[in-house]
């Protein structure tokens, strides 16, 4: 069956999630943990053939090592599991209950969005934490991983779906997508798919985002800031800035541009451009910074995300200066000032429009599991809706419930009644 | 100078806007208020001018009242004023503050969306309540209103931009477009604008909505359905469909398309035709319904928002039958269950996906005013941010702020340190 045709009966499931109460949703989330150690023999030999095919393709081994799914990460997803099952309802909530009059009540509810696409790189946890991510939020979810996980992602998937029927969800709940060109298809679905979550490289994600009417949640650059302000700690600045730039260069969150105030670049910088070498980065800067510490020259407006051991560093001239270049060239994802000065970090903190804003501390941290949401089905720089990394909270939306009792518009219209629009307790 | 030049200065402002304390935008909405008072009469004089272009361009009176500005909707306007100052600030709110671990603290705090376009239609104390929103908010706006009230929205405009400046907020905080030509320039500044809200006809908000990578909150069609449940109460049902259908049949909330239980039909269907019939109202519907009470034979597929005294009928089979037709020919607006059985409203209402679902009331009351929010800046069919009735709550996002003294990701990366995870009391 074509793709189009089976997200729309899952469209036409959709309610029937909605609709489900909290206690069946963790009976499958259990039923999945329980599946997963159940097959875990099964699911390692079948992440065997695809590690096997990664090494005859000359796959990287930090890649590799992302495809694995042994012993060590089903523990892992299992945890994530039950800090799912612990975790409160997040559809079903009342978060507003107002009487507009007598016998007219108002209430705002939580709700899942709906049908929700979710395409991912490939890693086989990725796969089990965003299909229960949905499952706990009442979504009905397409997944497409990465190829080079199939054989994993095809036996995690029939689990996951086998433990949701069985505990009374419909067929059509979950759907995998296993083609490339059905991702293609799925962008044209725009009338059943109410959200898409693209991840992986920018320019797959402008891709999603150029090529489909449904929205997009998600983030395509990370070109990350920090600021060194006049009133830094040199001894913390160093090991942080080494930290966001090194301990995993290819993640969205590490830094690739670095602001330093003039009045501390004479002795900041060299000290700094020595240890970023000893750590083998390789550092670009405008002309004033390459004339003190050497490197590459580049322009004043040619800063990049590198997601490598590169780096990019500007003088600035002051911390309004950082806010400008950081609101002009940054993604809007997360940017940090490193400063003593409270009122200067909280300036920058306030005037910084990114989904992150951060004082004294690595934008690595920029994480759902770091930030305690448990799970994150992705990180989003857009400004409505979910901004951040993006847990169970993100992957909901409310209705409006209006309970009455015969009321007309035209009796207030005529002013025969008035609204009183008193506020319930919660 | 060219609408983009003048967006791009209001996008580099907007931080100064989004940082200012909730005392200074409360100033500048009381010289609103008095602003507008005190230049009364001269807004009356240039609303006089745009009636009389209306009354020679053969504009209907329905259209005519709408742009009428005189003292009544003066009052009102400043009674709105008034209510949006008394209102806690939307921005600024902190809505999670957790401790990672000793000295790592995570904020979460709303924050103005930035830049919104808002094209509206030829009502001038919209005028008023969109800037009003937004400056409340903390947003900057550019404001297309139509142009049948072009004399009045300048004025009116320029007393609200004079006040915002004396009051220190800078120049760019607010723009006037006033050209037709300024939408389709507006429509391409999405490296600037953040949020576009479009009010008026179906096509032109569809229009918008193809024509820009901007996002659109809003809505197109407003195809509302009352469902009349077996169990509805005949004497409640024939009033509140007459509101929803005559009260005011423009709007996006009136009821297009009833949906009556077969096991009701023999006996309701006709007292109904015969009322809605004596208020004008003209009946389409499937041939089971004509056959029943006459009218015009449509299509099963065939039901359109009329947005005038014109209603689609047919009969259903069962509450899922219903829900069925509502959520696959539907605008996801308001939709309204009739019926004593609170098991049966209760499933409706979880089931049906809309941005309202009501219970025994008019579909009429869908509106943010209606709901106590004061004001709206629209109505979004839409599922992510903002759904239903508009007010200040949707023209906010907010950011993750995270205060360290150093931390690093390798620490915990490498189990040196471990997160705790305490939630700070708000």
């Amino acid at each position: 069956m074509k793709i189009r045709e089976e997200v729309r009966r899952m469209k036409r499931v959709a309610p029937r999630i909605a609709a489900s109460e909290e206690a069946q949703r963790n009976r499958i989330l259990e039923r999945i943990a329980a599946g997963l150690e159940e097959h875990a023999e099964e699911i390692f030999a079948e992440n065997r053939k695809d590690l096997a095919a990664a090494e005859e393709n000359q796959v990287t081994p930090a890649v590799r090592k992302r495809l694995k799914f042994d012993r060590d990460k089903l523990e892992d997803v299992k945890k994530g599991i039950r800090l799912l099952v612990s975790l409160p309802d997040p559809i079903h909530r009342v978060t507003l209950a107002r009487e507009l009059d007598q016998g007219l009540v108002l209430k705002r509810e939580t709700c899942p969005i709906g049908v929700i696409g979710v395409i991912f790189e490939a890693r086989p946890d990725a796969l089990v934490q965003i299909s229960t991510l949905c499952i706990k939020s009442g979504n009905c979810a397409v997944l497409k991983g990465g190829k080079e996980t199939a054989n994993t992602n095809r036996i995690l998937f029939r689990i996951i779906h086998d433990a949701a029927v069985a505990e009374g969800f419909p067929e059509y709940c979950l759907l995998q997508a296993e083609q490339h060109n059905e991702i293609d298809e799925l962008l044209e679905c725009d009338d059943c798919v109410d959200l898409l979550i693209p991840r992986g490289s920018n320019a797959f994600v402008r891709y999603i985002m150029d090529h489909t009417r449904i929205p997009v949640m998600g983030h395509a650059d990370g070109i990350c800031h920090i600021y060194v302000d006049r009133d830094a700690d040199q001894e913390k600045a160093v090991p942080i800035i080494v930290d966001a730039k090194t301990q995993y260069t290819a993640a969205c969150n590490a830094v690739e541009t670095l602001l330093i105030h003039r009045d501390l670049a004479p002795v900041f910088l060299p000290r700094l451009a020595d240890r970023l070498r000893k750590e083998g980065v390789r550092l670009c800067g405008t002309k004033e910074v390459t004339d003190l510490v050497g490197g590459e020259t580049i322009e004043d407006t040619d800063f990049r995300e590198y997601l490598d051991l590169v780096v990019s560093v500007k003088i600035v001239g002051s911390v309004d200066e950082a806010i400008d270049h950081i609101n002009r060239y940054g993604s809007h994802h997360t940017d940090c000032i490193l400063t003593e000065n409270q009122k200067t970090a909280e300036y920058f903190m306030d005037m910084v429009d990114s989904a992150g804003v951060y004082q004294n501390c690595s934008t690595r941290f920029a994480d759902g599991y770091r930030y305690g949401f448990g799970a994150e089905v992705g990180i989003s720089t857009g400004k409505l809706h979910a901004r951040g990394p993006v847990g169970l909270d993100g992957l909901v939306t409310y209705k409006y419930k209006l309970y009455g009792q015969g009321q007309i518009v035209a009796d207030y219209a005529s002013g025969k009644k008035e609204f009183h629009f008193r506020d319930l307790n919660l």
